[in-house]
């Protein structure tokens, strides 16, 4: 994993030699106009994740902890990371069929980390995505049993569901996934994270670190993972690792200013919980101005990582802007 | 899966026409006059998975998250998983590297569940393999983010770091690890487990559902995932899969029936804790002597399976004895 620059911005491959920054500059210009809708897009591709989603998960015996991993996993969210994955594949020349059950695998391991991430032994949440916390309506047990569920059965999802897809390529994604969401990824970030809770002298490299590995991995997956199972080069797997740790850090600068300026409706969790645990944020160290300033600098350096493949990669680039925009 | 019959042994597959009833009783006789050392067999073999699990997991950063995996993966035990997945891919003509990092992976996710399982949210449990329980050491939350190091982990390994195995073949034990391990394997039994805590009404298809489920679906993925990355028949796998069924069941009687005989001391974890908790175990259906009975009468029936591979299978034979001769 590429860390962080300083300023937040990951370092960029070698630009590549056939795309001028006339072409980057137009594409971008583009975008601004909007000819990409956007809204249509994402709700179009959700409804299929959700069908997907829905269909991945039948009910069987024992029922209580299929219902506990469906309750999460079919309790609505943005869905982005699948999206992501789905339009990657789809840019590099792969179909809907070849990424689908490695789309639906990531909502699994984020709706695992987000049901242990909610239990009162970790980060104590009633309320997510509008809906109250596994735990609240199953108890601590069945949920740590139904993110353990998750968790499992979305490597099964990957290896047995996937289809027109060769073996050696699923390995890779996945070895990927399990280093995304292990203690290389998505636990390491949550480790640290715990030992930084009251804290007052937390440095900005330990902040990245959190964010890298607690958001940026599953990311940087749910990007990458797309373009593996459609068979993309390695330099176009590194691009899009770049795009993808650019609006990795984007998101989360994003997510830490929305927990301080939108209500706890708006976001379907508790809102004003990192100021209320004095967690060290990326506004509490820069102010709200220079973080917006930043998520922008990071969407911009991710969309111009991937402006050179053109209209094909719209979608791509309004998701980079969308990260930017959301309030909620 | 195959269900266990109702006297507890499962149902056979049709005889190998090939073999003849006189070649397994020879076979049979001769494990009986202990022409294998089973002893020195299990150290040497222990002392390699000891080996590779030592290696499979070196420290890295955040150290806390690490040292926690590593405190219970490295905890000792007898590594009966991994040695079965050894030995399977031996007896069907592959070599120990082929079948090193699954043998480690299943002792990863052996591991994950035992962390879990003795959270205070589910079975409360303050000692395991003769130490103080992970989350005693490292508190719940740490505790839990091991366990999910550990999972996603074992399938990165698998992928990651087999070698001269197929990647078709890996995938086909990536989907049965997950399946092993998720709401159609452990994770269903020990709901299945909680539920019944404290019932008295709990009957002998429920019982046997919880342990093919919590016991045995992973010591049947251990014996088939060995044959699998040999590149072992269906048939051959089949064979091993009822091996598996019946020394897994054999197992759980086993493990019943020392929760009443043996010490804390002997078992390193609490004993007597089903009684005290009015659990139904099934000494508590049968009695202690027909549970030994119905144990070895299981563990007879695996020997058969495999008695016709003669000399080359003398190691799953010496297990199998072993599971009713242990004391701990």
């Amino acid at each position: 994993m590429m860390s962080p620059l300083q300023d937040g911005r990951v370092a960029t491959s070698e630009p590549q030699p056939n795309i001028s920054d006339q072409d980057r500059t137009n594409v971008g210009a583009g975008i601004g106009k909007s000819c990409f809708d956007l809204k249509a897009y994402l709700s179009q591709q959700q409804q299929r994740v959700e069908t997907a989603l829905e269909q991945s998960l039948p009910m069987a015996r024992p029922e209580t902890i299929y219902d506990s991993m469906r309750y999460s996993l079919l309790a609505g969210g943005k869905r982005l990371r699948p999206i992501l994955c789905l339009a990657t594949c789809e840019l590099m020349g792969g179909h809907e069929a070849q990424a689908m059950p490695t789309a639906c695998a990531l909502e699994m391991v984020h709706t695992m980390s987000l049901i242990h991430d909610d239990l009162p032994a970790m980060d104590n949440d009633d309320y997510r995505r509008g809906k109250l916390t596994n735990h609240k309506v199953y108890g601590d047990d069945i949920a740590i049993l139904a993110g353990d569920g998750l968790l499992a059965y979305a490597f099964e999802h990957v290896a047995e569901k996937t289809v027109d897809v060769p073996a050696a390529r699923l390995l890779k994604v996945v070895a990927q996934l399990g280093r995304a969401v292990g203690a290389a990824g998505l636990v390491g970030g949550q480790v640290v994270d715990l030992e930084c809770e009251g804290k007052t002298d937390v440095t900005l490299e330990t902040l990245n670190f959190i964010h890298t590995h607690k958001t940026s991995a599953l990311l940087e997956v749910s990007v990458v993972s797309g373009a593996i199972l459609a068979g993309a080069s390695e330099a176009d797997q590194q691009r899009l690792l770049h795009y993808a740790q650019n609006i990795g850090l984007a998101f989360q600068i994003v997510d830490d200013i929305l927990d301080i300026t939108a209500t706890s409706e708006e976001l379907g969790k508790s809102a004003g919980k990192d100021l209320k645990a004095q967690k060290l944020t990326y506004p509490s160290l820069w102010g709200l101005e220079k973080s917006r300033l930043e998520a922008q600098n990071l969407v911009e350096s991710a969309k111009a990582e991937v402006a050179g493949w053109g209209e094909q990669a719209l979608a791509l680039m309004a998701i980079a802007d969308y990260i930017t925009a959301r309030t909620y």
